[in-house]
This record gives structure tokens, sequence and C-alpha cells, in this order.
């Protein structure tokens, strides 16, 4: 017999990885807070339901891609919420990139209900979503993983299981650590570069496959330089993701003066109104801090 | 007949550098501070000379890779030093990450004298010095870089004519940039990952190949793992390197919180003994500054 899925969040991640399900053969009961977003899915064939205790009522699965920590804790623990209906054995798998702390509570609270719940957050962006080549970082329990493994086979190419619920977000976290001063290097190198009068093309043929090679380098800059500010990464998401990394680190001790100060440089580009624009705008931050 | 070259520094980097161009069948006339660091040079059919005046002296070109500034400043303007004998017509080329203020003044100096003086510092550390694949980015006068290539491309695989006198060394900068706050991102990435629990080799499995992705966390990350801290590069050039960007930035106006802070984190790095460490190092002093 066929599995049943629920699917909760069906936005510009969250739609592409339930088509993949789809296509998989999977049957899919899906829920969205903006129905219009699910209507391609329902045309290949998907159900709809309600609210997230409906999509979770009888599943066997229930993946969730939704956008922040207050959301994640509505779906699950909210009045209408998956943990109201799950049933044992149920395994439950939140995509999306939320605390740590939080995922440890719905792990507990799944467990309650004699159901399995994994925190799986992603990286690789829409285009992974889309070419099912993310990479799916899991924390929770290994049997869990395992039993879970066949499913994200269907949405990414590195599947690793990380530890413990609230492992895989401690994983993205350090994933988006490095991304945040990394984001501030780029930021200042293309500042000196235009402000010392070279030609910003030309210095990434000197420099782009050295010691100062990145992924944002390649890939980044160049939007920069177009003054290419259109999203691939949401500003709001990043600066909710280091708020999470902030937070943590705090709370184990840890003081990350590059974090804080990506963070801070960030805070200072939504306030310039770009939390829409895609994370390589923060060159306008660093251009309004050096204006005049 | 065959170019004379007269060669100025034969340390980690220099020596190699200096044997390629000997064996591509230039005469090489040498001085370097230590003469023993001269000696598989001059068995090597390398001439010895008493100081950089000696070995400009009738030279078509000279290169020089010496380590600080102000050594730059006395090889080419001191009393014993190329532009007291330098011939008119010869080519003079400083290999040294210098300041390009002062590599400003080289060039108007050597012009005084007829000569044509470029700036090219080089990336790709020792190993690329050996391989002769370094990235050299140049300053100065564009037929000066050109007499200058068939030399160049016995020395590196990318050789880029970057502008103006002092160019070379602004790109340089850009790139120093660019790794000062990477670094940053990834010793607090792994003190991250090392607080919450995390088993850094599977995290590497899951960020190493996306958006995180950087020649430093393939290179130097792995180094950290083993506690390895024997230098790539010495931990002492990085810090004068941020140094000159620093003073540059601030003539220019430019205010860039993430190369200070980057500066300050190596300065406390110092002051824990490890001038002489490689710049993976850095995770001692956030360690330190975390301890407790």
């Amino acid at each position: 017999m066929e599995k049943v899925i629920g699917w909760i969040g069906t936005g510009v991640m969250g739609a592409p990885m339930a088509g993949h399900l789809l296509q998989a053969g999977y049957s899919l009961r899906v829920f969205t807070r903006n129905p219009e977003k699910a209507s391609a899915l329902l045309a290949q064939g998907a159900s709809w339901c309600d609210s997230p205790a409906k999509a979770a009522e009888g599943a066997d699965v229930v993946g969730v891609m939704v956008g922040f920590p207050e959301d994640v804790e509505q779906v699950f623990l909210g009045e209408e919420g998956i943990l109201s209906t799950v049933r044992p054995g149920a395994l439950l798998i939140d995509f999306t990139t939320s605390s740590p702390a939080l995922a440890r509570r719905v792990a507990e609270a799944a467990e309650a209900k004699g159901a399995c719940a994994l925190d799986a957050p992603v990286s690789g962006g829409d285009v992974g979503a889309r070419n099912a080549s993310l990479s799916i970082m899991v924390g929770g329990d290994a049997t869990g993983f395992k039993e879970a493994l066949p499913l994200l086979e269907c949405l990414g190419k590195t599947r690793v299981h990380q530890g413990p619920p609230g492992s895989g977000q401690h994983t993205k976290m350090v994933n988006q650590i490095i991304i945040a001063s990394t984001m501030i290097s780029l930021c200042e190198a293309l500042l000196y570069a235009r402000r010392s009068g070279l030609d910003p093309e030309l210095v990434l043929q000197s420099i782009s496959s050295g010691a100062a090679a990145s992924w944002g380098l390649s890939n980044l800059v160049p939007r920069m330089l177009r003054q290419d500010y259109a999203p691939g990464f949401f500003v709001e998401h990043f600066v909710k993701d280091m708020g999470i990394a902030l937070a943590e680190s705090r709370a184990m001790g840890l003081h990350l003066p590059g974090l804080e100060l990506a963070e801070q440089l960030y805070r200072n580009l939504v306030e310039l109104g770009h939390a829409k624009s895609g994370t390589q705008a923060l060159i306008l931050a660093l251009e309004a801090m050096n204006a005049g």
C-alpha cells in the first residue's frame, strides 16, 4: 500500500519538494496558509486539507516547510496542529530552518504521542529544491532517519544524520555562521576594489581561483556587480537564521563577534527597505555606511 | 644574448621563483640578507652579489621578493638599493606584498632613472611558488607589463595587468580582505559546531559543497580539526597585509568593520605567541576569547 504523506507549506521551497514526492508515487495531503499556492499540486493529484491537524490525521509521514519558528510551533504544537491528530508510529519531518531548542520540544511532544519527529533543514535554495539537489541535515532518532531515507532521497543528494533532535538545526546554523562573515568579506572587498580605482571584473580574474575562492565570490559578487538584488535567499530569512544562531550561541556561553557584526549589518539593510531582497544586497548597507 | 636578471630575496617564496628563472635559461645574479638561503641557487649557476645595488648593476630585469614594506623601501630606495645603480631601460618587478603607496613611490623613482617598476604581488603560497602556479597581480605601465610577460609566465599561471602603479598591491589587498572575514567565519562556525555537540567531520559532509563552500573550508578547517598549525601562510605576514589594507582604507575614507575585527583577532593571536604559525591558528584566538 502506498504511503500517505501530509504536507504543510507550499512556498518557493515547499511546493517543488512536495511535487517530487507526488511524482515518486506518494499520496499527498496538503495544507498551506495561502491555498492558491497549492493549486499546482492539487492539479497534479494532491488532496486539500483545511488544517495541519487534518493533513496529519492518519498520515504515515508529515513533512513541514514553513517560514519562521513561530510557524513551526503553531503547525506542530498549535490547537489545530499536527500533534493533535498524529497517529502512533508516524514520522514527522520539519524541513524549516528553525530553532534547535524548538526542534527538541517538538521531538519530545512527538515521542509522547508514540511518533518520531526529525529536524531536517536544507541548503541549496529554490534551485536545489527544484532539482532535488538539496543538502539535508538531519537531527533526531537514528531509526527514524533510516525510515525517512527513501523519502529524503527524492528531495536531496546529500542526506546526513547529524545526531539527536536539534542537530540538524545546529548544523544549518554552522552553515549560516560561515555565510554571515563571508558576506561581509565580499562586500568589503568590492567596496575597496571600487574605491581604489580597480576594475572589479579584472580583480575577479586574479583572485577567484585562489585562497579567496568561495561560492559567494563566484555566485553573489557577479550579481552585486550587475546591481541584481533579486532574492535567491531572502534577507529576512537570513536575519531570522542569524538571530537563532546568536540566541543559541549566547545560551551556550559563546561570543561570536563576526556573527554579531553580520547580524547588525543585515539589520541595517532591513531598515534600508531590503527585507525581501537577496542576501547579496548587503553591499548596499556597506555602501550606505561609507557614503559621503 | 640572454637576459641578465638581478634577484633580491630567496626565502620560502623567492628561492623557488628564482629557480624557475634559472631553469628557463636566464642568467641570475642574487642578493639576499641571509647568504645561506641562496646556496642552492648558487650551486645551480647563479652568481652572488653583495648588495641590491650590485645585483641591479647592468641587469636587464630585477626581481624582488622580500618580507615587509620596510624591506621593499630599503631594497629599492636605500643607500645600496636598486635605484642607486639601475640602468635606463631596465625593468624592476616587486613580487612582495607591500603598500600601494610605496609601489607608486618606487614607480616614480624608477621613472626618474629611465627605468620601469611594476608591483606584482602573488597569491598561491609556497606550493604555488614551487609549482609555478601563482596568480600574479600586476600594477604599472602597460608596456612594462608586456615586456615582463615571458618572465611572469615562468612563475605563475594567472597574470593580469590590473592598472597603474599600485594596482597590483590594491588587488592583493582585495584578496586579503576576503580572506580576513572568511577566516573569522570558519573559526566561529567550528566553535559553534563543537560547543553544540556536533561532529565537525559530519558537519563538513553536509556543508562543504553548498553556499558555505570556500577554499578555506576545504583546506584550512581540516587542519584546524587536526590541530595542525604549521604555516602555509604566516600569521605575521597576514597581520602586515591587513595593516596595509586598513591604512589604505582609512586613507580612502573607507570604514571596513569586518577587516578591523579580523585584524584585532589576529593581533590577539600574535600575543598568544603565534606570529610564526599558519593563519588557520586563528581558531586558538577565538577559543581563548571563549574559554572559561
